[in-house]
């Protein structure tokens, strides 16, 4: 069971994109904390760019840059943690349509890794503008994906 | 007190070494989390690189590379978590110690990046003895820093 399951998240894995190929977990649960954790690790720095995007905060191009390049590499962990059999396990707000409509949450995960790409592209032209422009559709990949697959 | 907060964490952060200087949480509560989940994630990746180097799983220097390279990466984050204020907020296992004894508590964070960024390079050359031999001294460091600042 334990191999199993890691063999089918190694392969949910490499479907969803460009994922880290390593993916694999024990149990369940721990794949379910891996994404929870990866997705609060993610959003912490996320909302440290947003600050600046949306003026609460000072605009730091070099703190802007940092925050970017984490997002963007976290932003490809937690997709390793939806293999199937994680639909419970540990509690989760993760809806069963993740596990029912696969082409649709891959559309949604592939955005995602695309607009956080784009975000650190820009976020190295130390231009706020272009910070801006970049963190909006940013921002709405994730709104988009948790109005779709996650529980309130 | 949320300023206070961010600036006490951002600055213990650049005082812990070359954690990102970024880093600031609106709350105790965040900072906690924010320290266990990077934590989390990281155990998971440096654990596939331990059943490699303990013949538990199959070699792949490939995929040892990847995690060891997030490993490297993800282990600057959780020191940020630990700022002034960051004892308690939530439920945590981190030890009073760690703010009593910040010298300690800081040369193990650095004997931790140090040997998390000298297994990232042994992985790099592909060979399975090399591997081995650093990943032991980054597991002890590990195993010796929960041992004085991480409750059972």
């Amino acid at each position: 069971m334990k191999k199993t399951l890691a063999l089918l998240a190694l392969a949910a894995a490499g479907a969803v994109t460009s994922l880290p190929a390593a993916a694999q977990f024990a149990k369940a649960e721990d794949a379910i904390k891996y994404r929870q954790s990866s997705f609060f690790v993610l959003g912490q720095h996320f909302s440290r760019i947003g600050a600046m995007a949306n003026g609460k905060a000072p605009f730091d191009a070099k703190v802007a840059q940092e925050n970017a390049e984490l997002v963007a590499m976290l932003a490809k962990l937690p997709g390793a943690g939806f293999g199937p059999g994680t639909d419970k396990g540990a509690p989760t707000k993760a809806k069963p349509e993740i596990w029912t409509e696969q082409a649709k949450f891959k559309e949604h995960a592939e955005k995602f890794l695309t607009e956080t790409t784009k975000l650190a592209a820009a976020s190295k032209t130390g231009d706020l503008a272009q910070l801006k422009a970049a963190f909006g559709p940013a921002a709405q990949t994730c709104k988009a994906c948790h109005d779709a697959f996650k529980d309130k």
